[in-house]
């Protein structure tokens, strides 16, 4: 795959700019009222709660979540239903909650570019305040009143939690096999997507069947978004200067490039990756050799291979299901999704 | 008050033996249920979550929380419905992910006697089965399909949480009032019983009036729990020799003893508690100094009057609702809380 290929890819009719901004500006009346109960349900007179969250959820973020659900319910037949803002929120207000307990895990001090929440409050609050947006999240799907929704929801939850300590227990295990890496990222990344469309198509539509195309849809776009994250804490497929890369390395995360890498790679290529990913044992130098050999091991492009399978999954999913301005919207994030590794 | 005064207030046919034992053996085949939903729950493919949870959740634990969801339900008609079981685990699977981040939060060493599971598993592992506690506790919850245990619970939880932020702002406080200590009672410990008390309750009838007086007896019980829990951390009324002591007074965290002892005590009092527990300047000594000032000036009694009062307001609230072998025995409870300071 190469960058002529890649623009091949994009269909000859997908406009400027990019589905996330276009989608935010088709979205623009049901986003108001997502931004509305965020803010709402992150008040609290505990000034710690709103000062902390307001920190994490006002400033960027780009909403991806919220849009997914928002999106998948228009492009079903929804007509911004009450319930699929509450859904929104609580879904946006899950992916906080899980942000703040990971930079606390992974012990991260950048987070959007900014001193994680932890630098600024500590620890203790960065772990208190997840729990109050994650119960925050129940009440707001609560508030859909629709059993299916909270049923769904509830077990993503269980998902992602399980995917987390999954994936804590794969520090540093040289070993790792690519299925395991691709159930990490099915459950921590790619089960709130799924839930998001596949809750949020629910509440536009009352057909099961059509919910689940979605559901799938957003499982396969969440693995192609994580394949690409974990591609770019390598500098992806062009160095950008100034991007910040090697958070995984440091961690001893293996994810899917050191995978390919480790085994395209010779024996000494694998004693470099266990000596640093497993042993911990890394100098100045060793993460530009990581991202040397992921290059040219054909590393890279395999991981952007495997990215792109799951956004041509996802279209695949979409068509069978939903058509229009949003579902064509919705089509276009998923190679968008695999494009940032440009 | 007195050891006298207090032996007095027991009810005169209190049978033997203690009302949690009671309770346990009358409630012998719902608990029953409510263990397997505990330990199919925690079950997982990631081993770290069934060691974790399992370690804390199957050894010891008086499963309090569950059996004052049972007793409600019972006491008002309830026959042991499916609804009240799940409500059950999922209250004790709260509480549970509730001991885990507070131990991080609060890095305590030894729970329940034993080693903290963070000293077990990590920090990281702690945050992260709490998380997946918490979510199970969601689906536990889902599964009464009852949108009003939904409700009662999933406020209930963003109580506990902002207790917990509003306790983290307050360590140190050397000015905290009586009220404010009270207002994080109640958010971090009575907002669960209350709510254990008032969704069991409805489970077993349907009567809401019924149920909020339930509720009201599990926040008094739950504050009668939480400040004779406070007591106990400076010895209670008599000191237990080889009782674990004075965490609360190593963390700066000014509960209602320390609040009496400051504002009965004179200047040189509060001069040493500000030392203590606002600038956390602590010699060996100063803890038998906190325990001898609670004990003299007053404030200890004075604390169990506190507790008595609000275990008085817990039995008057039941007898309004219920009567019966379980309202016995849920009206002992009450005096249980409070003789444990002896």
């Amino acid at each position: 795959m190469n960058v002529a290929l890649h623009a091949e890819a994009l269909p000859p009719s997908a406009p400027a700019g990019n589905p996330v901004d276009r989608l935010t500006t088709m979205l623009r009346a049901d986003m108001r009222q997502v931004e509305t109960l965020l803010a709402e349900r992150a008040a609290s007179p505990v000034a710690t709660i709103p000062d902390l969250s307001g920190y994490l959820i006002s400033a960027g973020g780009k909403r991806l979540r919220p849009l997914i659900t928002l999106a998948s319910a228009r492009a079903v037949g929804g007509h911004g239903e009450a319930a699929t803002h509450c859904l929104a929120a609580a879904v946006e207000f899950i992916h906080s909650a899980t942000l703040l307990h990971d930079d606390v895990v992974d012990d991260s001090d950048l987070r959007r570019g900014k001193p994680a929440a932890k630098n600024v409050w500590g620890a203790s609050a960065s772990i208190l305040v997840g729990d109050f947006l994650f119960a925050r999240a129940f009440t707001l799907m609560v508030d859909t009143r629709d059993i299916r929704v909270l049923d769904i929801l509830s077990r993503a939850s269980c998902v992602i939690a399980e995917g987390e300590v999954r994936q804590l227990a794969a520090l540093g295990r040289a070993d790792l096999s690519v299925a395991e890496y691709m159930a990490i990222a099915e459950a921590k990344t790619a089960a709130l997507f799924e839930a998001a469309a596949r809750a949020g198509a629910l509440t536009g539509c009352d057909n099961v069947s059509i919910a689940n195309s979605l559901g799938e849809y957003g499982r396969r776009l969440g693995l192609a978004f994580q394949i690409v994250d974990d591609l770019l804490d390598y500098g992806g497929m062009t160095s950008v200067i100034g991007k910040s890369v090697g958070d995984d390395f440091r961690e001893g995360k293996l994810t899917l490039p050191v995978l390919f890498a480790r085994d395209l790679g010779d024996a000494s290529d694998r004693a470099f990756w266990r000596r640093t990913m497993s042993d911990r044992d890394q100098t100045d130098a060793d993460l530009a050799t990581a991202i040397r050999l992921i290059r040219t091991s054909g590393a890279a492009e395999r991981t952007l291979e495997a990215a792109r399978a799951e956004a041509d999954a996802a279209r695949a999913a979409l068509a069978q299901a939903a058509s229009g301005p949003f579902a064509d919207e919705l089509a276009r994030l998923a190679d968008f999704c695999v494009n940032r590794a440009w």
